[in-house]
């Protein structure tokens, strides 16, 4: 049976989307810190808690089959990374026409600290088969999905990603010092650095080396980009994107200076600017953003604003990466509303 | 010297954007009534409160100037007329890009109920020339706007439109029951029928026929749509809207059925079908539409929504008047952020 004693009290802070699959994004402030706390990460879930028997099993095209405990991978050498994931449909609310998919406001987005093994050397203890091409993930969550009757939660990822070390890809079995819990695939989980939470497989199950592409529901039905004019294409990585913390949507600040705050990140390269600006024809004013304290987390910004004239302001934000990507004002539209990362635009009230 | 000893009280249930010149939009619950209480109609104004001498002159190319004062206007026969204006900049904040201007919210809608003399007898009195076009409205406001040192509020409507007694333009000096106050136009203003509230001139002051068409700032430099792609198009009649007004935006709801409120207008005929839709895929299923109350009005309309699965669900509304409009997911973006009449979505909370 599921343990689920503690989840009661363990979801009471978040904001539910849908009870069962259980489906909740953060509460405000939840992005406030470096790391969110585990009690506000958003939780994403394609079916009912699973039941898990304790047990990975590594095979397909593979040498060397394996069956690993939760023992056999806390023997590993351990390796500890701040990751944010963000659920691919996180903004959906924000896309129009408003697409089908679960009500995800602006929230489906976390930092935890996870400690695992490496996805790497579990795979070259299995001496994947030279003529492999896809690593397959499979959950213990299943259930009915459209059509099917009762589907399996399923992702691949190309050989090459899964087996590169510098991927730094994990079995986490630790969420923020504790062992994980059921909403977040206990006992153990992928950690996928960089893509959105849609391949970071929780409850893992089994692992299997193919030697064709894998094209299941979840990799090539849904977690598409349906776009309307042109090919459909996989959601991999997090689009760069900032998201303004403080002040909060609609709240009243005092007139003066004002630090405005938030966090930035993306799946293509660290951020390497925030911008602000107040209306649509305003300048983009350079905010600080801070060097990315850890490879695969969001990096915190600042802006000092001076706003002197009471009433009510507009504030936005964009984000630019590395690779030159910058946040669209309105993002091309995709029929399951995924990937929205437009520019953030919020009020506040300055006090008169 | 403008009396504004009762303004601090009749704004204080609404929510402030700027306070000087004062601006400000309904409140929460505003658009529930048939009418809008006036300490929650919104207040738009353009320059700082005005002093107003008691006279309206009418002048120009006419065969009988006139003078009149606030009881020559009430000696003529008087209309009472539920009239909503909207006005032209509401939802500004919902457009991406955002654009310039003030950042109205969704609020900047009310229904009143103005008493006045018509504008038609007023214009017959003054005899108009035969080579009359334009009639033109100056309000006695006026001050800095962008790049004019004081620039007076000043509007002007076809004179056809001005001169029909269908049109039903009242020269109003009474807003439910009481006289006007100063933030709503004392002593008496323009209420223009089915257009934005822009043509509606506050603390009217002259009217003159012109025999030319009027090229001044608010008719052909702001209040006109800046298509991107086309040619520039002056802002006049309201678009078709529907609003959600119960359930408020992110309420809770008991399971069940729960009867959807909202209210609908147009100024291009009579609302003749609102629908409502769950998802971007949804079918649009009917509300039912109460019959317009009043020829200016807005209509109400329900939607009996059986909702049983707790967790967010989103909801939306959308409007078809006479004319066959009806309102877009994204309508068209223009550079000052006039007219956006999208399709509404909220969500709510069904309670598990």
């Amino acid at each position: 049976m599921v343990d689920t004693s503690n989840l009661a009290r363990s979801r009471e802070k978040l904001v539910m989307i849908q009870p069962e699959p259980f489906n909740a994004e953060a509460g405000p402030g939840a992005l406030a810190g470096d790391v969110t706390p585990t009690d506000l990460h958003y939780v994403r879930s394609n079916f009912a808690l699973p039941e898990h028997d304790g047990v990975l099993e590594v095979g397909g095209a593979v040498g060397n089959e394996l069956t690993l405990t939760l023992e056999d991978l806390r023997a590993m050498e351990a390796v500890t990374r701040d990751v944010t994931l963000e659920c691919a449909g996180n903004g959906r609310l924000g896309q129009t026409p408003l697409p089908v998919g679960e009500p995800w406001g602006q929230y489906a987005v976390s930092t935890a600290r996870w400690t695992g093994a490496r996805l790497h050397e579990v795979l070259s203890r299995a001496e994947p088969s030279a003529d492999g091409v896809d690593a397959r993930f499979t959950g213990a969550d299943h259930g009915p999905y459209y059509q099917h009757e009762d589907l399996p939660y399923v992702r691949s990822l190309d050989l090459v990603h899964a087996i590169d070390p510098a991927s730094e890809i994990l079995i986490a079995y630790e969420m923020n010092g504790e062992p994980l819990d059921p909403d977040h695939g206990a006992p153990f989980r992928l950690i996928v650095p960089h893509w959105y939470g849609v391949a970071s497989v929780k409850w893992l199950k089994r692992i299997d080396v193919l030697t064709h592409d894998f094209e299941g529901e979840f990799q090539v039905g849904h977690y598409m980009y349906e776009w309307p004019d042109r090919p459909h294409e996989p959601v991999t990585a997090m689009r760069v994107r900032a998201r303004i913390t403080d002040p909060a949507p609609a709240a009243t600040i005092p007139a003066g200076e004002y630090v405005v705050r938030g966090k930035a990140w993306s799946g293509t390269g660290p951020v390497t600017k925030v911008e602000i600006s107040e209306t649509g024809e305003g300048d983009w004013l350079p905010a600080h953003v801070d060097v990315r304290r850890e490879p695969y987390a969001w990096q915190s910004w600042s802006f000092a604003w001076r706003v002197t004239k009471p009433g009510r302001h507009t504030l936005r934000a964009r984000a630019t990466d590395a690779a030159g990507n910058v946040q669209p004002d309105v993002p091309p539209w995709n029929r399951l509303g995924y990937g929205n990362n437009a520019v953030e635009v919020i009020y506040v009230d300055v006090a008169g």
